[in-house]
């Protein structure tokens, strides 16, 4: 899976027929249909230290049709084939939600769960080496939101390319990132900035909005919403590539928000599959990080179990397994404390802006490689 | 509070000195000091028949400085409404929990829980008759989205009105409203349109945008994300006043969804002083209705306990106690089923936009006034 070149409509629609394939043949050998997939256990899960991501593992499993639920597996897998191939030769896409009901009519293929559904559609990008994007298939949650001076062009319903900066286009919510950020849908024209941000809360995205931070440091900011969207790590990893500049995570210091660092710089096992589409390798963590809650005596909450659960599980997780990062979990397990990124508003609304990250960003350990 | 005049930042200003004036007044005469405001119980929150809105009745309660905790309550009305003019004066503005951050620096002032600096907000929007938009202070949650050939005005960060038509100059995921929606900082500037559809799922929302469904039914449409944030509510109810447009509310069938069909036209408890500002009268529920479970055969799923008590709760609540929302809140408790909007992909992506829709909005039930 390249990173530049996506598969045409034409690759995508065969590599579903090749699923097909497989199934026919068998059957006109008269022994029954099968997929064959990766083994999608933790224990085919691993990471590639080379390439600093997490990757399926070599081992394979047979789905046929030799029990009813693996003989159910491989209908529905059929239908969704078809619906996709229809989708993509009507120019239509649809949610996860929607092709979950969209099985009612699909008799024993029906889905009985949303998981069952999402399920599918993931082994089927396994199988295929294509991306749900790929398939038209929508996630329902908003992608995120940008502002700076970057400029991309973005196709419309109508086919047309529309050309929107991202300082001087939009309004305070900035531009809305789409589902689909592929070269088909979306380029990247220009831009005049050094970094690109990415910030967890919409609070602080707002308050460095409001602060002319991306102005000030010449930055990109992007707020992830939480655990960010497959959207919005792809455009970040695309920004990284394209416009070969560094990313910056400035989140809450909270195990959860660790994640959100891990997933955008080393990807996540759900989504270990596409990883080298996905993870922005020299992702940067900036901060909050348990240094800062003592360095800037910052506000905090006590860690409750399911923070030190986390915690004690990142201490064993490879994309933690740096000095630094073991360093930062151990200190926050002692202190026995976790800070907001909004926190720093003790010290006035414009500390975060005139002093932290002025700071943070010129310290060695989290400076910009550049 | 009339709909189109809103306070200009010296009567903003002068409301909260006069929060200051009540207490200094008092002590000027050697007694404790005090602030008047309305009693904030249900029993004080009455339906208005004649307006069709919520609001406060006339009983007040004086809290004074005779208690330790009402003392700190007024030591805290100060030191907010102190920061509320700074920010004024240095035209910035924070979200609510930044706001619950600076405390920090106000020793005996300080809040202990985001929920009390929140409540003394709300208590100071009622005493002054402001609201939280002018006094700066933002929610963290991103407003709704917009889509549809309606063009407004919008002040940056630069002080420049921004032009911005909802079809033509925004990408997919459509215009995001900021959170104040005040003259001072959005415009309705003109339209094209016959209708406002308010729709709970992004899913759905997607689903119309695809479809073309603002275009062929000349409507704008606005993505509610749930319960629908003050300014989403708000946007709604300028572009009905201003452009006389019926609202029309396009949610799930389940007892959440009509609490946010009722948020939007008749007002909420939590916002009961600003109601008047905040309704959309004439707002219209689409569905999806009870009715349309049976009349279009959708996937349902069963009521849980929960959704069965909210039913009960509804059936006593003055927002519906017409015979139609009677009628149909009984029907969902005796089938014992609620569905979703996007179950109507059952009959394909194109069943809401062909043949759901147009059958509803024909219907004399939910016709458009018009």
């Amino acid at each position: 899976m390249s990173n530049g070149r996506r598969k045409s409509k034409e690759e995508v629609i065969e590599a579903l027929h090749d699923v097909a394939s497989e199934m026919h043949d068998k059957m006109s050998k008269g022994i029954p249909p099968t997929m064959t997939l990766p083994v999608r256990s933790k224990s085919n899960i691993g990471f590639d230290q080379r390439l600093g991501v997490y990757k399926y593992g070599k081992k394979r499993t047979v789905r046929d049709a030799t029990s009813l639920g693996s003989a159910r597996q491989l209908l529905r897998s059929l239908h969704v084939t078809e619906f996709i191939e229809e989708m993509i030769n009507s120019g239509k896409s649809s949610t996860l939600r929607e092709m979950y009901y969209i099985s009612e009519a699909w008799g024993n293929g029906k889905f009985h769960s949303q998981n069952e559904s999402n399920n599918l559609a993931e082994d089927l990008e396994i199988v295929t080496k294509c991306l749900r994007e790929d398939f038209r298939l929508r996630p329902e949650e908003d992608g995120a939101r940008i502002i700076g001076n970057v400029t991309f062009e973005e196709r419309n319903r109508r086919g047309d390319w529309m050309r929107i900066n991202c300082r001087d286009d939009v309004g305070d919510s900035g531009y809305g990132v789409p589902y689909n950020v592929e070269s088909e849908k979306l380029r990247l024209i220009e831009e005049d900035v050094d970094f690109i941000m990415a910030i967890e809360t919409g609070g602080m995205f707002d308050r460095l909005v409001e602060n002319g931070f991306d102005e000030e440091a010449r930055c990109a900011l992007i707020h992830l919403k939480g655990q960010p969207a497959r959207s919005t790590r792809r455009i970040m990893r695309r920004m990284s590539d394209e416009w070969k500049k560094p990313i910056v995570v400035f989140a809450d210091c909270d195990p959860w928000s660790f994640r959100i660092y891990a997933s955008i710089a080393y990807g996540a096992i759900k989504t270990a599959h596409i990883s080298e589409y996905l993870a922005s390798k020299g992702a940067i963590y900036l901060g909050i990080t348990a240094d800062d809650i003592l360095a800037y005596d910052l506000p905090s909450d006590d860690l409750s179990k399911q923070d030190l659960g986390a915690l004690e599980a990142e201490l064993s997780d490879p994309r933690f397994s740096t000095g630094w990062w073991q360093q930062q979990i151990e200190m926050m397990k002692e202190m026995g404390k976790k800070a907001e990124q909004q926190s720093l508003a003790k010290y006035g609304l414009d500390f975060v802006t005139d002093t932290y990250l002025p700071e943070k960003l010129a310290h060695p350990d989290v400076g910009l490689p550049y």
